[in-house]
């Protein structure tokens, strides 16, 4: 089943959906041979599980580890693999800026060359965000239009950018000028394909004026591109679905994501209690509400596996003003899995509770993975999740007479 | 997901990765109610299966019985749909018959035909294998060159040979000349599409002076044609994954299987025992090893319920000789499932373990069909199952941003 067949299936109702997605929920054992998940104390989220239907999910593929782009697609379901976006769009989303269909966007990182034109620090010394701002706007007033491309930087933090290419004729087919590894000189931004000729020689230029511009810095006198992504527009949450649609995401790639997608974006915010309080706030004016907690995946990335439970139980000791709400179709789940063993995001499968009033019940008590295995979802790949959600919303009609 | 994108995130590791294949693994219940695999007492499996994840897996889809050769393509990676290999390249394969991109592989089976034109005996009563050497010679011998193809015969054993057509512009397209029912005429290997028009002619004179030259033969007086095949190079496991692989197995054919995918292939070994022997000798050398054991699949086929029982128990008391070695990722699993009560290859999924310090338990303790169905693997098509161990073995990078 193709995942845009529910498109041509929804339809319009009141209900509500929310997604509550802890980033990088997935776990592997601990010392004491359980997850994160099956370490915390969950009585709500437990109880949650009895009274839905569980099950796990595989963002992309099985074996295949996703980034944070991908997964979301997936989650919103998109198909992830022909949806895969590239990191310069992830970058520009993130900071909020906005794209046009014109847009070659590019990661930049600020590196650190020798005299000898060789790379010495790929990250530049991290240098802090206040010289990032500084550069970017010494790099934009000293690099002129060239020719019909406008030419556009734009900060991010520390030793990261996003360069924009802004004309007709722009292309993604370019090397990355990154070498990889220090002491080696950056790579030129080689056409891959007799039609990017043109873009290479733009970036040349840009390159080349950059490092000119940049000879002065002590620390993040060079620019390396990777990334290169051409913006393109996917069709919104509202057009597929018929969703209105509110993100409430403290982190800028996740609102970033979000608003590629045409969902509204909520204030910003720094907590989960934050987050459900801007949910509340706003509940009667949308219909699918995506709320995103980040700590998950960042204590999985630290390696910090206790760090991690207590993130679970505090989202455990909210959930009850989540479901105070009474929503027609509340899905709990991650992105992807982050074990805090791994320090990285992984390729598990990643467990999910969907509750509504429709769900037939299955044999899961707990909600941790090695129960989901049992639960009636069974192991589905992740993009066939939002149809599960508009069914259990009565948003999706007949198919076939 | 299309089982190629592990191919674009496939990187070199220094992990090791074993299959030990029992062909035929999957069972159905004897008299006592219990499966062979259940039957079997296997402590060094139930352990494996503890300490690991499990699953069922699907070689080609629900309800399909398949072949060796699609069973094993989908064991290692490779969609056994879009790369349904011709039994023609089966045979070649399976006597080393080193094959090039301008041959068309012909299973034949020699039969017996009466003085009417009527075939009596399918199977040429079995002739012996020298007998079988004797005719493909004086075969080879009396027919010539036919224009620019040239025709070879190399005797398999019994009443199976294979015939290859060596040239520019032949095509498989062509009708199988076996009636399938004695007391019929052979059919015609006529064109089933106008470009194979060139390949029915030379056919045709084929099969004419075979006839001649059989004349006097007392029981393989004729040739039959079936699994016509085009041979072509398929992707190497190396260059799809950057593995080194070695390929143990006792039969021809699997070898044969092997080596189409670029496996190097080990001497030739006659036991189990003896194919492990060969695994801990060369475990320095390669990252991938494919052990293949023959006598589930034989057991099976033949209807010794109990038979098959041993076989596993012998396969059991082997394992700790594998584990030994400590691989980084330990699959068992069957290419396809062949129940002693059904005599033949079946459709029912196959049960696997994949043991890796990275899986994440399930509830499986013992290795049997039925608890596999519980497993954390769930139910899924054996093509994916390269991408799980590839994973396990950290030799797949993170997809998309």
């Amino acid at each position: 089943m193709h995942p845009e067949l529910i498109d041509t299936l929804a339809i319009p109702n009141t209900t509500k959906i929310i997604f509550l997605i802890m980033d990088g929920l997935g776990g592997l054992p601990g010392p004491e041979g359980m997850t994160e998940l099956e370490t915390a104390q969950t009585p709500n989220l437990d109880a949650l599980a009895k009274k839905g239907v569980c099950g796990l999910l595989d963002p992309v593929g099985y074996g295949i580890t996703p980034g944070s782009g991908p997964a979301h697609f997936a989650l919103f379901g998109y198909d992830p693999v022909k949806n895969n976006i590239g990191r310069g769009i992830l970058e520009g989303a993130g900071i909020d800026f906005p794209m046009t269909e014109q847009d070659l966007l590019i990661r930049i990182n600020f590196a650190t060359m020798n005299s000898d034109g060789l790379i010495v620090d790929r990250r530049a010394g991290r240098i802090d965000n206040e010289t990032n701002r500084r550069i970017c706007q010494k790099l934009q007033k000293n690099i002129p239009l060239d020719g019909n491309v406008e030419v556009i930087f734009q900060s991010v933090k520390e030793h990261r950018a996003v360069l924009v290419l802004r004309g007709e004729g722009l292309t993604e087919e370019i090397q990355e000028t990154d070498p990889q590894h220090t002491g080696m000189a950056p790579l030129s931004p080689r056409a891959l394909v007799p039609e990017a000729k043109f873009t290479e020689t733009i970036l040349t230029n840009v390159i080349n004026r950059a490092r000119e511009v940049l000879s002065e810095e002590p620390k993040a006198n060079m620019l390396l591109l990777r990334g290169y992504a051409k913006y393109r527009k996917y069709p919104s949450l509202y057009g597929r679905y018929r969703l209105n649609a509110l993100a409430i995401a403290s982190y800028p790639m996740y609102r970033g994501i979000a608003r590629l997608l045409g969902m509204n974006i909520a204030r910003q915010t720094e907590t989960v209690a934050e987050e459900i309080a801007v949910l509340r706030e706003h509940y009667h004016d949308y219909d699918f509400f995506f709320v995103h907690v980040k700590a998950t995946d960042s204590r999985g990335e630290d390696g910090n596996f206790d760090g991690k439970v207590t993130v679970i139980e505090e989202v455990d000791a909210l959930l009850p003003q989540i479901t105070d709400l009474k929503p027609d179709v509340l899905v709990v789940t991650g992105d992807h899995s982050t074990p805090a063993v791994l320090a990285s995001h992984s390729w598990h499968p990643v467990p999910v509770i969907l509750s509504a009033a429709t769900c037939r019940p299955d044999m899961v008590t707990y909600f941790a993975e090695r129960d989901c295995i049992r639960g009636g979802l069974g192991r589905m790949p992740m993009m066939y999740l939002m149809g599960q959600a508009l069914a259990h919303a009565r948003r999706l009609e007949k198919f076939g007479a």
